[in-house]
């Protein structure tokens, strides 16, 4: 467990700046979060934090906070903790992605699921207006996952979010929703029972203190946290105007896997998709794929499809060369077939006679004809 | 134009061996057409064709056959004719590939399209089976390609084959179909109309003699010649076990540019591209990419789509914090909007005021509220 009073800085800094304000983050991770606290509570401006928590800092009652939290049978997880997933301190590492970022301050969390149990968790994220085809693809793959044992991680939107969390769940998997306002929030609205559920079997996550609204900057913040607790971060659909490009890019700057299901270059939907597997993410069809890139080095090596195999798969190129001069309509003698191939009579001979042993032609009197599977 | 007499030796050659069978064009390539048919009338064996051609070498007539397809409007066209495209010079250099391989003897061409105008040619190719999804973009591709002055490359096949011509057609391009049978043979049968419209317009054009017959192994050869006499090769869609695919793996072996097109991960006429795609291949989503890349270097660039351009673009992430921090169902006062922004009230008030200036907010004396496109 993280330092008592350390702890308590971190939740009154957490009621104070913006989720991923890079200023905040920064200093946290530099100085700590009590000797940032004490600085702010003295007036001290530093780098205009102080300028922009003032109205704030007054109100501001950490322990009050914690309370409510545990009545709402909400944990505040923080650096230090036992159950923080240090998979998000690589975010301490990387450049500011569009003036938001750094290791969250803490992360308020929902449901049994505890955050350190996500070392091989995906993330599938995509358009809320996604199409049938978009959801049904996400929810196979989130299956999929579930059941390899990875749990999913998305927002709580509507079209691709839910529809990754449905699936990981109907496959009796765990799913974590990461959301931009408060874990005590339900938003958007139709998604309670979603939300509920998630809370009780899975977790739903939060850098934003109780009660925050979900205002579109805190988006941003949320995206790098659902790309940073993710070994691969798979988008089905999305707009080329879509927040999922965000959280994909935040995955490619956190050297997370990136992994795109394309769709028909007609849907609008798909174009952001395609964008992004034009710039280097891995094209995806099924869940299986995705396990392989998302597991340790070469333990879930996929064979890749083939297609059906066929008795003329087993023939040598001159085999087939014969059994392709074979008439069709009629039947033609072995001399004939040797012209027809431009092969030499005796290999000719030979090679129908092996034809025939695997059932590909038949003789007769008046000469050779296609046999089985060679007909068809 | 080339020497008679190799000319002659090539056409006699032609009429001997399968096309593209590795000893023969390997042979010709380094010791001239003329000395290995010599050798092959004098009954001398190299590596066993002498075996495989001795029951053809009694009928080869190569003068007759040089009538015949004059009377048909077919002319030879070989290495060192001023028409030759120098592209099938690359085949010579390149492994052997599924027991094909080499630069043709010669092309067999019927139509006022001259080969050596085929420098920017791009091949489109795919499935037989195509959907109309398929059909369709593939024309439209074809049509992109031939308005940027591309001619078109394909086979005759149903499907993607034809949409291609047709697109490259309806554009008022140039359009090539590549042949597996004779030049002078119609197959499908079907596509009799087509394969006239590109005698009379564009080229066909084959690498076997007249008459000669659609057979399976001539249709890896003629892959081949495709994928070499064009700088790029656009597979639209292709099932796992698509010829299609053997045309982009020649492709690819000729260091030429090879594109998929994406469909849904659940069409199997979309399996064998996303397979592509995985391996390597660009995915293109339009013409103008596949120009872009068929291009010399930086003649097409491309601006990447971006998606609408919305008024909230303009704004730094402050003034969205702001903006974002306006109710969207009441008016409020600066202060309480500086509260829930997170900022000092002194540059909140001066954003709100830009936003006004912007449109984006009003201003009443109950406080502040979004307007304009902010509403939306």
């Amino acid at each position: 467990m993280s330092d008592p009073r350390e702890r308590r800085a971190r939740v009154a800094l957490c009621l104070l700046a913006e989720p991923g304000d890079p200023r905040m983050t920064r200093l946290v991770h530099r100085h700590g979060a009590e000797h940032v606290y004490r600085r702010l509570l003295a007036e001290r401006d530093l780098e205009g934090l102080e300028t922009d928590v003032v109205t704030r800092l007054r109100g501001v009652d950490p322990d009050e906070h914690l309370d409510r939290a545990r009545r709402l049978g909400i944990r505040f997880v923080a650096p230090g903790d036992e159950e923080w997933p240090n998979t998000l301190d690589d975010l301490a590492d990387v450049p500011n992605v569009a003036e938001r970022g750094g290791v969250p301050l803490g992360l308020w969390v929902r449901g049994p699921l505890r955050l350190d149990a996500l070392a091989h968790a995906v993330a599938v994220v995509g358009s809320r207006s996604a199409t049938t085809y978009g959801t049904q693809v996400a929810g196979a793959i989130a299956e999929t996952l579930a059941l390899a044992g990875h749990p999913v991680v998305s927002g709580a939107a509507y079209g691709i979010d839910v529809a990754a969390h449905l699936g990981a769940l109907n496959a009796g998997g765990t799913s974590v929703a990461v959301l931009a306002c408060g874990a005590d929030r339900v938003y958007p609205a139709a998604h309670r029972r979603l939300l509920r559920h998630l809370a009780e079997h899975g977790a739903v996550v939060s850098e934003g203190p109780l009660g925050s609204a979900p205002m579109r900057v805190r988006f941003l913040s949320r995206n790098r946290l659902i790309a940073a607790l993710s070994v691969s971060t798979v988008v089905v659909e999305a707009a080329l105007r879509s927040g999922a490009l965000n959280t994909a890019n935040w995955a490619s700057t956190l050297n997370r896997q990136v992994c795109g299901v394309p769709g028909p270059v007609t849907s609008a939907p798909s174009e952001g998709v395609h964008q992004l597997i034009r710039r280097g993410a891995t094209l995806v069809t099924r869940g299986e794929e995705v396990v392989e890139l998302s597991s340790a080095s070469g333990a879930a090596l996929l064979e890749e499809p083939r297609g059906e195999v066929r008795p003329r798969d087993a023939l040598s190129l001159r085999e087939t060369q014969v059994l392709d001069a074979v008439p069709h309509t009629r039947r033609a003698p072995a001399d004939s077939i040797a012209q027809a191939a431009g092969m030499a009579e005796a290999e000719v001979a030979a090679t129908l006679e092996a034809l025939r042993a695997r059932g590909l032609v038949a003789a007769a009197p008046s000469g050779w004809c296609l046999a089985g599977a060679a007909r068809r």
